[in-house]
């Protein structure tokens, strides 16, 4: 729990938000106890930093283990942190053991996991996939107008190692589930298949204002008469794809919003996911077609601006039944389960094999203060981790 | 139309803000044209502005005539303004035809109809009626904190006059309707029955925060599930009382209002209408039960707050059939209405019996700098008002 403490905040959490003074002393503490582990610790382009452990063949390609240590402004104690300090326990466990490893053992944190600062999310693992140009990267700004380049060089964290995929075996992740399935389940391990797919719409739903007096209702062109059956519809279309299927309505601009005027416009934030490609793709044809008759019964204009969207990502078959006969094999129960949030691991997938693995966190809360996981738990990931990488580090 | 030019916009509408340097040079303008027409003028207190010709017997009660000169902020050139001209026409043309009435008539321009530099609207003839203290309606600050006392001294217009009813044989208000209806029905006179009861409610909707991914639709406790059931019945109970049941819902506030979170806290504002105030009564119950259970069975936390209550106003039947009596005499086309907006004449109609006189607008706006009306129509008006104040100027 040191590294809590960097950044610690006065309700239990972490404010340590990437490339913040924060952010560099959560890496001068990580790159201190790697070293201390016998870890060769280098950072790439783009500060993602990498703490390596010999194997006995150097050459091979590495096992990869780890997560982020940047947290949200008002973040947990364990999303990211979790899975890289499970990788240093992981090395000081094989040490303990004198357990030598023919391929090397490389533990990693992934720079500006979280996005808060710098948008997008998942920065660092995107420029070494090539889903972001480092260029793109460096000129990324906080809100007071600094870019993402110069802090990274301000802290000493702009490395010399090419910010590009090297060959590697496999890649593990273990993280806090940040959902309440498994606490519901009582389940200790979710064997992970894959990331959701994700779009976000902005549903531009156009009437015209009126008085809220002298207009009757028969006269009016209440942009809310289509609005209210297309949130429901939106719902409607997860709950159609239960348990995997989500809509999320997480925001709604009513302009002018004035009390006393009937809306011109409003503008409905929706967010739409599923685990499998076709099933999401399915989703939202059927959401644009509905959204189109619908506000078109209620004679009011309708525009669906995609926002964003990430693909689903499936992990490697094979590291998931590994992951899952490791958690088997200790006698923890668990299941296979898809996650709901985006990881460094979406990015990994594009270029060496991946697999995550997720313990269970307090009433599924995270990016949140009172973030929490039992010590039983967060072990039992470790444990799993280690079981997994031991199965392909001499492989 | 040079009134119109007072506080005159590049688009075409009128900035003659309550108390402002346009106020001032609007009630200036006022003033002189009243005066040169032979009538007396004078300020109370709170700075309503009283022009009055003299009647053939002084001491007999006098018959009020006016609106208001003031207007928001991107206003239009009729909105109030149009109800002041009336009446210093009718003025005019009595002088013109040497017309003597036994009655004083007075006109009148009430201070701060508007509403939108001070809060509350219709405060001068507010103060008159004893809905609002005197002392309350000086502390009234705009959004600069300057005080509504401090801005009637300035412009000079604070008199010396008592801000209480004096005896008054009728009062009228001729006025553009701020709605659709008449120019839909294709009828030139509003005579005016009253003006709609409101009640203007909070609808708090309160469940649980969650992130978008992780959390299946069957674990989440999200408001929205309360708040589309909630905001269609308020449509419904209005259209259960078409035409005259009203329900808009002119903000909605989201919170956190994050893309991918499912949102804690809606706030809900609806506004709620009817003219007969049994029938209100009815809906606000109807609404308050329903809006409970539909929570309920949402398990959401639900809590109404009210914000504000108009009662609906009747006015005066004698005068209301002296409209409708003197339009079908001038062959007008003509119809009974309840008025949907607010007006002054919901406070005189506590003193003095009172009516209203509606005439078309464009497409129903108002509060807009398109607002438009037709010198027809705006004639025709004129002509119901002379032919009303006549039948009661001399019984």
């Amino acid at each position: 729990m040191s590294m809590a403490a960097i950044g610690g905040t006065a309700r239990g959490g972490c404010n340590r938000q990437a490339l913040t003074d924060e952010d560099k002393a959560g890496r001068d503490q990580f790159s201190a106890w790697a070293k201390s582990s016998g870890c060769t610790v280098s950072a790439d382009e783009i500060g993602n930093l990498f703490a390596r452990r010999a194997g006995s063949e150097p050459q091979a390609p590495a096992v990869l283990v780890g997560s982020h240590l940047d947290t949200q402004q008002t973040g947990g104690r364990f999303d990211g942190v979790y899975g890289v300090m499970a990788g240093l326990e992981l090395v000081r466990t094989l040490n303990d053991h004198r357990i030598s490893t023919r391929r090397p053992i490389e533990l990693v944190s992934w720079t500006n996991e979280e996005g808060c600062r710098f948008a997008p999310a998942m920065l660092g693992s995107g420029v070494v996939s090539g889903a972001y140009d480092l260029n793109y990267a460096y000129e990324r700004q906080d809100r007071q107008g600094r870019r993402l380049g110069d802090e990274l060089r301000r802290i000493g964290y702009r490395g010399e190692l090419p910010a590009r995929p090297r060959p590697l075996r496999a890649a593990f992740e273990v993280h806090i589930e940040q959902g309440p399935i498994l606490e519901a389940e009582h389940k200790t391990i979710g064997a992970v298949t894959g990331i959701q797919g994700a779009y976000w719409f902005d549903v531009i739903l156009e009437g015209v204002a009126a008085h809220a007096g002298p207009t009757p209702m028969g006269m009016r062109r209440d942009p809310w008469r289509a609005a209210t059956p297309i949130i429901d519809l939106a719902f409607e279309l997860a709950e159609a794809q239960a348990p995997w299927g989500r809509a999320t309505i997480g925001d709604l601009k009513v302009s002018p919003g004035s009390r006393n005027t009937v809306p011109e416009r409003l503008a409905v934030s929706v967010d739409l996911r599923h685990p499998q490609r076709e099933v999401l793709e399915a989703m939202v044809s059927a959401f644009k077609e509905r959204v189109a008759a619908l506000a078109a019964n209620a004679r009011i204009g309708a525009r669906i601006e995609q926002v964003w969207h990430m693909p689903p990502t499936e992990f490697d078959p094979q590291l998931v039944e590994l992951v899952a006969r490791s958690a088997r094999a200790l006698g923890f129960s668990w299941q296979r389960m898809v996650s709901g949030a985006g990881h460094d691991s979406l990015h990994t997938a594009q270029f060496v094999p991946t697999a995550m693995i997720f313990v269970p966190c307090g009433a599924g809360l995270s990016h949140n203060e009172e973030e929490t996981a039992t010590p039983e738990d967060l072990a039992a990931g470790a444990d799993v981790l280690l079981q997994a990488v031991l199965a392909v580090a001499d492989d």
